[in-house]
């Protein structure tokens, strides 16, 4: 796994277990690629006059997921404040996401991955934000 | 003002002041800009060894104030759950980067601008979150 | 103007104008906010379904402005063969974001007005572009 | 696969081979988020002062590589020239950032690692941009 193998290289100190912290990263840089896909192939799809909502919830939660797998890559100066902030508005990110490409699972199979992926997302986050608290 | 006029012609019913929402898209993407730029800067100043908190701060700030200024740039399926959580994680990243940058402002030009454009990003997302709170 | 004001203050030496580098990137940045303003405001369209095309050319416009933006905000170990290769790419990204976006200007003001912001940023572009080539 | 799984789901035609357009989508994905983590882990290294351009390097090609994931994660409205142009830029990007991090390769190991994550997303933009350029 590409994201762990970076990490282990990081020359300083973690306060965090590095596999928790590979996982989150790699579920975020997922969850922002399906987002991208699906707001792309819900542009293709004939009922496209219903999915603007759909599109619009897909680019935030890939915008959301893109940035947070960065601030959560960088280790120097580590600031926790700032990191739960940013997984907070992730969690509501993928949450949302989640809930709106549900709706359309039923036709559009991009959507019913996409939903997947946040779902994954969403629960990677708050099990890391977890271990950032009690820390 | 670019963002300004490109607001006016959303074409649906925005629940929030126009001229607000647009001085927030501004100072974001500003903000982003200066940290980007105060970033490289530190990579060149004689002193970097020090700067490497520095560097990593104007990253985050630089990420985050882009993220959201795209974020705040979207009406569509207006959700102000997901808009108060980004703002808040801004508006952590913004006065994280500009307490960091005050540090340095007496040596480094570019540290002083940057702290500047942190503080009027974080207040004017501060404004425009009241606003979406109270709404 | 922000941007002048921040690449004012990079201690090391520049081969390019200043204020050129400067324009530049407020073009691109305002294309890229045009352009993420554009798109949402196509989504909420009634005649979204004949905006499909539209939406993704804005959407790639945007972020390849954005990095372009980034690139040339950073002046330390500057590479001309990279800034080239990035600029030509952001002019490709405008000029077919900009055709797309005029099929559409006589029903759309924020096609008209993104069209123009597009044009504004590939000419920018070019000029650069040109200077880089023959510095 | 993540990117191969949701490509499957575009639910319209694509001139390409959609395992060959998954490949690379994935090539940069990672070769961003390595890049991030590599800028990151300079920060760390207690001869941070000659790590500058790596450092600079390394951001370029993150921006550059997630923008080209995400214009090669869109279908709709295919554009040969765009996706070329901006794949001619990533390959550049990836090159430049290889032979730079190759430089400390003896040193750092994430230094060694981001190099070799350069080389393979670079070889697979060729790849792609072969069959572009031949389709």
């Amino acid at each position: 796994m590409p994201v762990l193998e970076m990490i282990r290289t990081y020359p300083a100190d973690i306060t965090l277990d590095r596999d928790l912290m590979a996982d989150t990263v790699s579920a975020l840089i997922e969850c922002a690629q399906a987002c991208t896909a699906c707001a792309d192939a819900c542009l293709s799809e004939p009922d496209l006059a219903m999915l603007g909502k759909c599109v619009r919830t897909n680019l935030d939660c890939a915008d959301i997921c893109d940035t947070t797998a960065k601030v959560l890559s960088r280790h120097t100066g580590y600031d926790a404040g700032l990191s739960v902030a940013q997984l907070r508005s992730c969690i509501v990110a993928c949450d949302t996401c989640a809930d709106e490409c549900a709706e359309h699972a039923g036709h559009h199979a991009h959507c019913q991955l996409c939903a997947d992926s946040c779902r994954t997302c969403s629960a990677a986050c708050e099990r890391l934000m977890d271990a950032m608290i009690t820390t």
